[in-house]
């Protein structure tokens, strides 16, 4: 089959690989049908993630068909459309069945987390890719859902949603700020509506990405480059801060702007992938009563986004601004990593 | 001051009446600029409600400006356009500290509950009302929301949104019933969104009730006169049932209807006022995992209903279907008491 | 090997059977060390659960080690000492995910619900059991966790704290009534104490029973004989009512009780096994805010409460009153099935 | 009457002054029956809270009986024997109704926080004070309950419990960390098992302090002055980390140590008071799935926690290891000024 294969810092290419095979009785074999490509493979090919070795097939998100299930399996079929979890987990662990996806205590060994896909073992991002524990990674895609839809559901929808929702405890009423508008950061706002807040409001550099949040949810956005952007976002507030702000950047920045902007009892969301430590001001903070929460994705809502998406609740396809074939994965790579030029928000590969 | 006064079983009147005044340091004194009826006062005027006595002036919603303070109101001014809550509440008892304020155990001993206006003292069909514990039980109206949208935060938004959406634990992606399309069950689909639901299915047996509440968010309707209205109900469903059954009516057969649909882990929550025991198949439920939850509204979201509302995020004003001034108020009764006939939810007086 | 089989109504037999062969890839085997005798045994030896057919061996709990693992189980291994949970889960399917193991929707048709030993497969009162999905249903047991010890948590334990404990929302500082001091109303007693409740009181008919509640953890105790039993109860609390009524009978009898001692704001729980459709008061109770919990038992506390009892925080042992060989399992019906004249709690067959 | 006046950085004297008098009707005046002794005040006393002015009387908890009530007041008397909140709150802004005591908005003006006796206010450490919002501020002491017992509700059981133990969501099973051995973390020790905890592991420097926690509730303890400190820690658990570490120090060390020690999906609850800001390892944490808390004690569980000690569930009685008369004020301060040397916790002054 062929592949999108890391060769090493700033090289990659779409080559002949070996096809993957069950190593496990709790694998499948998936035929790929679409996938696409995340800021994370960026990083990677840039070299920034020395445990990915040269050699490793990229790639954590994607849907395709069952062509193969190990003999362990017995609820998914060859056949079965998926989406797959960018997180594998087992199910079965301590972790996992507190719903902690993310840190799969996996018995495997083959790594401490469950993001394993393009990373410690061969990715999404070819023809074929094999499973593991396939019945608590993948999910079944519902008619009627599309390619371009179920592709955000293996990694950042449910990341928007589950690290900065969820963590952030929207509830209804709430007044939502999302820090950085790019694929995660508009997965927050789109999800954030889910909890019925009152107002959701964007904040970012880039004109252009605060016009797409707009339309994609958000009910005010304030341009953080803006000398009084901060009186801006209190402007929409009771005059106390934001109930929820959610940080989609990872950037100590950002991070430093939403414990700034959140009120005394609201709750700071870290969605962002941070390189460096931050300076947390706790002598000013410790007697804010807020919480600052972070962390990976678990997917243990990937089932009912989906179950929203096929209901026609989350307009999800508005995510995917370009498309491209298998054989064109190197100019889907080229357009998403010059997304600003082209405006690319995600790249659908099918 | 001019009043709707119940003169005994089937009597009322619009009639000359003495101006309240501040009895307690923490009532204040409000001129009503708006009032409705609610089905509860029909119950009275028929008799049903013993502890109502002659002379007594119905109404327990309202909107309208403060004309008076007690000496212990601070946070409160003459002038002050505000919203009076059904439920008049301490805000100092255990039960007010826990949000109970239905509860509330009143000090003044007024009442052992904390609905009281129209029921144990004047109420607010009146040009002037006396407030009891106005702090905990007024809410500031804030700018450009219309007396149509403010009137219904009083009690049935607040009803449907607390007993059946809250008690009934919506949660992202569920499927909803709600049995019964009259204002109260048409509050909880309206604010069932606020839990990002999949569906919600509104079922009654009036094809016209029906088609209002698709306009007020229902997904799917039931006529509950179908012979094979549950099968419908299931067909929105995986087949297992709904996730929250909402009962709006307030007879046992629609009760029983809710513990039918509901699925195993799922939940009931009921917000009709029954006058009869209703038989619990306990025999068959031992094993089901749901919870079955009931009460009065505690008013106790008032506030962050009226911030949405303020929001334009939830379109109120849908409710109201006829207006009157306060001297047509005995026209206003006879289009409510026949709400079939006129096509009616709910009437503003103003 | 021998197993207890249930013969048809009135008659069981110690007899030699084949022994059990893996049927599924992610089955064990285990040979028993220790099992013990529910009350659900003797309703199903009566004849009153008619889906039991004769032949079937009996049992739901049990401790033993595996002794064969099916080619898809991975993370268990012949030697392991484990707990068997009374109730069998996929982890896999939409209900286990949300920890809904009692309602596994079960892809191989062995039934409706996850209680399947000794019911609709045959159970654990054998030398040697077949345990499907092993490792979702299984809980290896800590050193120093003696067998007296973990066949409590097979069931009774879970179940007092999942269905009682948990569903009636105990929080620091409540009033809690157990109304029934059988082995599973006892389980609630001794782990309501992990919520900090104030008080913890015991209500029952027998008084050497309510003996044994106080040493279980009851801070006090009432006998529902008495004509001012409701007086006793609420003479524990401000008047109001207990916080949760916990009802361990299962007779429309104490149901009631339960719901006429909760306090407004309170919460029922249901463990009961009903026989019998109950008159719910919906007339009085519909302005109540309380909830009515009910349901079987999950066991997904399994694993924690197992922590619990390994780090000396619940004495579990108290529940077992008799000891017998597996060969004289038959007295142990005896003993069990004549509690109260044995003085008998639970029996620990080894 | 007399009363304990800070005269400037490093000076305090035990001072005629006059006496309180009511200001608002919502005001009571309290015959102080004793008070106590907070780190607060030594850093006020030191010069390190420039808010604070010579003239101020310090203290922050007591016990006393009201002498006066203001024309608001309706639900307290002349002779009730009550505990003064550390917190003062109005208990009718938008922030008391969501229980966010600490941060009352506060109409009269008077701080930004609800914290102000001793601060804002003249405070306890005197035979007479006046208390603001009274009825939402000061909680009547039920029969049985002792000055020494009933002191420590003002401030120090709520903050160990509420920032502590709710912040840091302790559940049945957790294991828990507590940085910190003084009167705060012992407190966050001793409510910890309100939660039913499998371990509560005591960390701190000083052996005494370790030993007392023992006597307070820990199951184990480990001197962070050991070089392997985190490994005894991990020892404890099943390797991952604790589920939760409350930090009751404040200083950047100890932070840094509580998120070190907490496993993936765990909880950091900072109680300390931070002069400095720290360094949050966010490289390493955002994928860890925590969360981190702090704030001001908001009191709202402070009558809950007196129902526990009225019913002896919690021995607060430990706490006190001196008492002093109020003309001994002076000697009192210099015990608690020199804990380690006298061994002090808590100095109760009556």
């Amino acid at each position: 089959m062929k592949a999108l294969v890391y060769q090493g810092p700033g090289q990659k290419s779409w080559t002949e690989v070996p096809d993957p095979v069950i190593q496990h009785p709790t694998d499948v074999i998936v035929k790929m049908v679409a996938t696409t490509i995340c800021g994370t493979d960026l990083h990677i090919l840039k070299g920034d993630v020395p445990e990915v070795t040269p050699g490793r097939i990229l790639g954590h998100e994607g849907i395709g068909v069952i062509t193969e299930v190990g003999s362990g399996v017995t609820q998914l079929a060859v056949g079965d459309r998926v989406i797959l979890a960018c997180v594998s987990s087992c199910g079965r662990c301590s972790n996992c069945r507190q719903g902690l996806y993310s840190h799969c205590l996996d018995p495997e060994g083959i790594a401490g987390i469950g993001w394993i896909f393009g990373y410690m073992i061969d990715g999404t991002q070819a023809e074929y890719v094999r499973v593991p524990f396939a019945e608590n990674s993948v999910y079944k895609v519902p008619e009627g859902v599309t390619d371009a839809e179920g592709i955000l559901l293996s990694d950042i929808l449910p990341t928007g949603f589950e690290i900065g929702v969820q963590y952030g405890q929207v509830t209804p009423g709430d007044v939502v700020a999302v820090i950085g508008s790019g694929p995660v950061g508009l997965s927050a706002v789109m999800t954030a509506r889910l909890y019925g807040p009152s107002k959701i409001i964007a904040i970012d550099l880039d004109a252009a990405r605060l016009a797409r949040a707009q339309d994609f949810g958000a009910s005010a956005t304030v341009n953080s480059g803006d000398a009084d952007w901060k009186d801006q976002v209190l402007a929409h507030t009771d005059g106390l801060g934001v109930d929820v702000a959610i940080e989609a950047v990872g950037i100590p920045q950002t991070f430093t702007m939403a414990t700034e902007i959140v009120r005394p009892g609201g709750h700071v969301a870290n969605i962002g992938v941070h390189g460096k430590p931050v300076e947390l001001a706790l002598n000013k903070l410790w007697i804010s009563n807020i919480d600052i929460a972070m962390g990976l994705v678990n997917t243990n809502t990937l089932g009912m986004l989906l179950k929203l998406v096929a209901a026609h609740q989350l307009p999800v396809e508005k995510f995917v601004t370009h498309e491209f074939g298998f054989d064109q994965i190197l100019d889907a790579y080229d357009t998403f990593g010059n997304a600003a030029q082209h405006d690319a928000l995600k790249v659908l590969i099918h």
